[in-house]
């Protein structure tokens, strides 16, 4: 136990709030191969807002790396899994009948909205271990996501769904999710109380929004008014 | 109508969404003196919370005033009007029963956490003009809503209530209000189409969150998980 | 040795710097009433130039305060400190013949605009704790300065030199100072060796950065090209 | 004339500036190829603090930009022209006996902390179209140094000098500079007046820091206490 990392620590802490994901209709249904696709569009709409603005503040977050090599090792996760991804998603959502053109003109649902400014405003605001916290929920999750239902027979039924989700279960994604968890550990070491404790606070936030935006997409949810 | 100044017709463009805040049963209850106090202490902790966040991202998007004359008129806002008023809100609290070590430990209900990430995010992203837009519902719709309320019946016979919404009667607060009107419509001088636009959208998202604030204090709303 | 504060010991470790500017042309000369006029206006304007961008600072490090009553205090040393002494300045330079006109339009000289984004960046960028030891600098040299030439007959000879002083004799001064260094200390418990190496090399370069203004006001310095 | 774009206009109001860079005795020794290489290794050990800081601002001001095609192409920019370029650099440095290890532990001299402190700061607080003015001088500059003394016979005899100016006589770099000139004058349509005298005194203050880096490693000039 004491051996652990503290991202192990931190994974464990919010453990029935990532239950809870594993099992909410839109995984559920999506693994099933019956989520309606109407309802998958809306994700990935949702979700292309989400990767901009989450490329816009893992580059404000950047410029508080001291260390060199982080520094390069960085910019090269933010180019190769950041910023390409951006256009892998266009090229997906164009598969599945929503143009580029469609894609930038969505406007965010609230959790969206709410999400991305929790992820940008750290990015200016907290050290570069803190954010670090925060972003890993959503790395991390969709790693166990793809082991989770990759392998159902429902998903591979639908192309759209399993190739969507194949982009996480590659060894690149697994190597990734891992140097960040190490990233997180290394900037953590020496950390204050307060950093500490904001750690853990940010890394729950980030997963009941994770939780949130499953559940905004499954319910098609828009702004109160 | 083209005399009219940007924040009025920001204003304009919102209408109806002001219009639903007004009629919403937390201020319609109040206004008859019979909104539960518990429903009232779950909006001042949660406002005690915004305030002090509100009162960090003023400071930080101070940082970007150029003119020194406005520079420390901000500053006098941010002491007199804000600070002062984190105490005075303190102070307030106690009366009816919420200590400050009670206000201390209030957790972010989730609007109020989403509402606060878009004010910081802005204090440090956007122009100031645009911050500037982002604000004056905030401040704004106080003013209106003291007007509207503050001289009915209900209202009088509950001094926790009426005590409360006097801070938004003074003079001093519609000349609050009046000197940062005048200082948005100084700062959307020449700007931008992307500035305008901008602004319009930060108001409007601005507003929506003020009716899901009260909405969210009359639900007594926590997080979904 | 070891029961000295933190701030103790960042002075001590840039004692020898301390003791050149004590020893420099610019404030030995003021201390007879010796130094031409000429050099302290330009020095005036410089540092109205210094004092409107520090005021900027201090309200973007502002953002980063979590403890409400630290939050508080520094908006109340921000306005009675930093943005009244703003207008002070303005009247005390009208009465040694520069106008307010003149004031603001001012040109940064070399070392007052590095000194400037020196403070403005870190201010951004680094974790309150070290803005703090950034700042004392600052803070504290002019209170020392004021100890060690304001007894000085020369000085008293000039009122515009002694006028000018005086600020810096008042025991609000002093208490402000260590109010100052007494936050300084409290926010370094808990601090990282990173941290605690940074609030050392950012107290270095500030001191380095208050000699080298007083030197560029006593030579006059302008831009090399 | 009127057909100029804004960046053919700022680079033609500091003309005489960087007229006095080509003159300067750091270029006009190199290509003879008489440059001391203390004064050459000097340089090259500042330029990578400034390499690393200049990467760190860009990412900071990336943050800023709306447009995901933009996004896209500056963080491709970030990763192949910075991120790489500070490996590249790692490399030719050793090539000429500093080591990495030498590098990662250069002190800032005073020109280069200023220069880096003025490019962070703004990476923050400014538009990003005043931030692109504020990079252009130096990403032009090389350019044109790159023309000027390129084909001396001088630079030619010596290896280390001709092949580190190399990388500013490809293709590509001459795309790269004409693409950021390009972005430049896209973010400047419709800017305030405001914005455009922005604009100008940042190009000129880097125009500036651009001949005092040479003038300062010409120098080997270090803090003058």
């Amino acid at each position: 136990m004491s051996n652990m990392g503290l991202s192990e620590k931190l994974r464990e802490e919010v453990d029935s709030i990532w239950q809870a994901i594993f099992k909410h209709p839109f995984l559920v249904e999506m693994s099933k191969g019956v989520l309606p696709m109407k309802k998958f569009r809306f994700y990935v709409r949702q979700d292309y807002l989400y990767l901009t603005d989450f490329c816009r503040a893992l580059a404000v977050a950047e410029g508080k790396i001291q260390d060199v090599k982080d520094l390069k090792d960085f910019t090269a996760f933010l180019y190769k899994e950041i910023a390409l991804e951006i256009g892998g998603l266009e090229r997906y959502a164009e598969s599945i009948g929503v143009s580029t053109k469609q894609l930038s003109k969505s406007n965010y649902a609230p959790v969206t909205y709410a999400y991305t400014r929790h992820v940008l405003y750290s990015a200016y605001a907290d050290p570069f271990s803190c954010f670090l916290s925060l972003i890993m929920p959503c790395m991390q999750l969709y790693l166990e996501i793809a082991k989770k239902i990759g392998d159902e027979e429902g998903i591979k039924k639908i192309p759209a769904y399993s190739k969507w989700l194949a982009t996480y279960q590659t060894k690149e994604y697994a190597d990734l999710v891992d140097w960040l968890n190490r990233l997180l550990n290394k900037y953590s070491q020496g950390s204050s109380q307060w950093e500490i404790s904001r750690m853990r606070t940010l890394y729950l936030t980030s997963s009941r929004y994770e939780y949130m935006f499953w559940d905004m997409a499954y319910k098609l949810e828009g702004w109160r008014i």
